[in-house]
Order: structure tokens, then sequence, then C-alpha cells
């Protein structure tokens, strides 16, 4: 299970607020957070900065990289922001986040992602908008992952996002990304899956019971990569004990020392 | 969901002496209390008393629905339990707790069975004891589907259950559950599936949170019966949760008032 930590996002005011006066110090102690909580790749977003939002890539890359030695997944629908975050790149493989189905964004951000040797998260969606059934969404990424190929990116290097939305709006949301999550995951051996989780909450109370309920059936359809605030114990505790149900944990080993650490909350 | 509570059953201490001092009061609260939390079914076990069980059966079923007007589950592998039970049984179609692939077991309960109209229980093992992996445990029960059917019961009245295993004793055991789970929704369009879940943490701590989770996974995978302890709020509050998300609850209607009365614990 790959764990983007999803924190450094300056669509928060905190991060917001240390880019805009250069606080290296924040950034990099909620980037060491993350990686203390269990991240295995830092997100990187300075998307609310449209002027500058390269320029701010790079800075924030750099800066990240002084204080963890994780990869990280330049979150950008902005070529020039994105290249300036694969180059400013050295921690192993970068990702990208995201590409979609989308001709436009397709186009411009492809040529990226087939250059680079990177990991990239693909969005079930096109021109047409977000399908709202599984079968649709898995034919978006079908064609992606086809073109993808053909130009030399590797199955392990996709991760299928199918684009959670709100059970509030449409009581069907929840099983049309477990089904998608299915269809991936039998269709092919090696792509995999990703998700961000509290889109599914979204208008209701108590979100929290629902996005840690939702990620755990997620990862029952094969779920193998998300993006979370891997600072939350009690979340990152529900991947572990999933993990050890699914058989993806040898002995127990890592649910009994999450156990032996305190990171088991009831 | 079927939520069958599992309570009233003499191997716990306080129902033994219960049963003993023929304490029609305590027996009355538990049923009530189960009632009140959620229950569908209450569970009657009084198989430790194998002198009179039967007789005990009689009068528990008798003091239950004195109280309750819930149809109840006959938990026994004798016969003439299960018939006592079944003849003081009025509150609706009793369920028997449960037949397997088992020659002498199934050949003394299956007349009872097809005799009475009633749900029955099928636990997923034979004269060889419990299969390793789904497939078998899978056809295990497709036999005695096969003959139940002969003999004019309903799938819709049957209850597989695939029988849960400790993780840590081999880590593959959550997943063959899972597996048999599915395998049984995908062949049988009105089948049902049930378990009790607390065998999968055996040997592990933090139990809770292993069942909770493990739950939820069998509901993602089509689960729809389950036997446990209605009055553990945690645990119904996620039945609720469960079902919102896969879509059984319109408009998340059962989700709102389980908030409302203050059932929904993070």
């Amino acid at each position: 299970m790959l764990v983007i930590g999803e924190k450094i996002n300056t669509s928060r005011e905190s991060i917001k607020k240390a880019v805009e006066t250069k606080d290296s110090e924040f950034i990099r102690k909620v980037a060491r957070e993350q990686k203390e909580g269990g991240a295995h790749y830092i997100d990187i977003n300075c998307g609310t900065f449209i002027d500058n939002e390269p320029e701010l890539m790079e800075w924030l890359v750099e800066e990240v990289q002084k204080e963890v030695d994780l990869p990280l997944c330049i979150d950008s629908p902005n070529p020039e922001a994105v290249r300036a975050g694969f180059e400013a790149h050295k921690n192993g493989k970068p990702m990208l986040n995201s590409i979609s189905g989308e001709k436009e964004r397709y186009d411009a951000l492809a040529p990226l992602v087939k250059g680079y040797d990177c990991k990239v998260v693909l969005l079930t969606m096109d021109d047409t908008g977000i399908p709202t059934d599984a079968e649709k969404r898995f034919q978006v990424a079908k064609d992606v992952i086809a073109d993808l190929k053909d130009g030399g990116v590797k199955e392990e290097d996709i991760y299928v996002d199918p684009l959670v939305q709100p059970i509030s709006t449409d009581t069907t949301n929840g099983l049309s990304v477990l089904e998608t999550i299915k269809k991936i995951h039998k269709e092919f051996d090696n792509v995999n899956t990703t998700c961000g989780l509290s889109n599914v909450s979204y208008g209701l109370p108590q979100r929290k019971l629902l996005n840690q309920t939702f990620m755990i059936m997620c990862m029952t359809e094969g779920l193998n990569g998300v993006i979370l605030d891997p600072t939350d114990k009690k979340m990152m505790g529900l991947v572990t004990v999933s993990n050890s149900l699914l058989n993806k944990d040898p002995f127990c080993g890592q649910y009994l020392k999450a156990y032996r650490d305190g990171l088991l909350e009831i």
C-alpha cells in the first residue's frame, strides 16, 4: 500500500502562508511529520499560485528534499510546474499527479510522463466529465493506459484514481469506485490504483467514520495506493489492520509492531 | 443485513447461571437489550447443558418470546433440542444454527430443516474438517444447497457461514472467507451469507479493531448476515456506515437517523 502524504497543498491556509513567506522550516516540518507517520511519497501542490507556480514548485521540491529522503508527487496540471518539479527532483522516481483522458490535459502532460522515468496518477475522467458508472470509468482508464504503454510507460508506474464522489448526492457513488478498482486489478496484472477518500463523505456528519470505512472497502477490492494525511494515526492504523487481514503482512509482523508502537487505536 | 444477537449462550457465565436458577428476568433483559440494539434474530444456545438441552431450549424460547417479538435462532446440533425449540417458537420463521456437510449432523438435522418453515445456517465444513481454501468451502456449500433445494428449501432461507479462522495461525484465513462469500453471491442469486467475526482476531491484540475491519471487508464482498453482540454500539454503527457506502441506504436515511440517535461513534 503506497501512502501519499497530502498535507503540502497551498489550498491549506497554513501551507499557503508558509509559501508566501518562504517559511522553509514549517514546510520541512510538515514533510518530516508525514514521513514519520508512514508516507512513501510526499505530494506537493502549489496550484493556488497561478502566476508563479513553476518557480514555487521548484522551491518546495528543493526544500522538502533537504528534510526527507522520500520521492515526491508533483501535483499540478500545469506542464511548466510539472517540468520544474521533475527537474528539481532527486529522491528516486517522482510521481505526476495527475493526467486524465481530457484531451488538452493529456496532450500537454503525456510527453512529460513518457519522457521522464516517473510514476503517474491517471484520473478516470475525460472531456465529458466524470462518468457515473464503473464501466465507463474503466474504459477511460483503459484507453489512456494503452497509449501510455505505447509510449514506453510501464504498467507498474501507473496509478488509476477512480475519482471518489459524495454518496450524499448519489448513493451509488461508493459502489462505482469499488467496481472500478476491482475491474482495473482484474484486467491489468500490474497497474495500480489510488484515491483520495474524503470526498465520499462530503455533506454528511461523522465524515471520518465514512472515510475510514470506505478506505477498508477500497482495499478489499485491491486498492494499493492512497492519498491521505499520514499523521492521522487512526487512518494509518487501519491501513495496517487491513493489510494484515488481506494477507499482505507475513506473520502479522507489521500489525504486532504497530501495536507495540501504540499505533493501533480502537 | 440480518443481525443475529449472540448473547444468549450458556457458554457465557452469566447466562449459564441464569439458566441454572431459571432467572427469567435476566434472560428477558438480555433479549430486550439485543432487540433495542438492532437485532433481527436472537440466538439461543444452551449447548453446555448436555443432559437436558431440549427442555432448557424450550424454556429459553418461551421466556425470550414473552419479552421480544423477534424470531429466534435455535443454536444446537442436537435434533431433539432443535425440535423442542421449533415447537415452542411462535414469532415468525425460526432459524436453525446450524447444519454442515458433516454426514451424521446433516442426516440428523436435514429432515427438520425440510419439515419446518425455517431459515438455516450452513457451515462450510464436512467430515474432513474445515477446508483451508475458498474453492473447497464453496463446493461443500454448493452440494448441501443442492440437496436442501431438492427437499423444498428456498435459496433465500439459506445462510452460508464460511467459518472464520484466526489470521494469527494462517494469514490467508481472512482472504479465504472473503473469497467464499464472493463466490456464493456470484453463483446464487438468493442464497445469503453470514458469519461470526471474532475468531479472525484470536491470538492477536486489539481484537476489536480486527473484527470491525473484517466485518466491513465481508460486507464489501456481499455478506448480508452477521452473528454479533448488537449492544456493541461501535460495531452496529459500522453496519450502518457500510450499508450507506454500499448503496443499501436510500438517501443515507438510516445513516442520518443513526447520527441523530448518537449511534455513530468515531
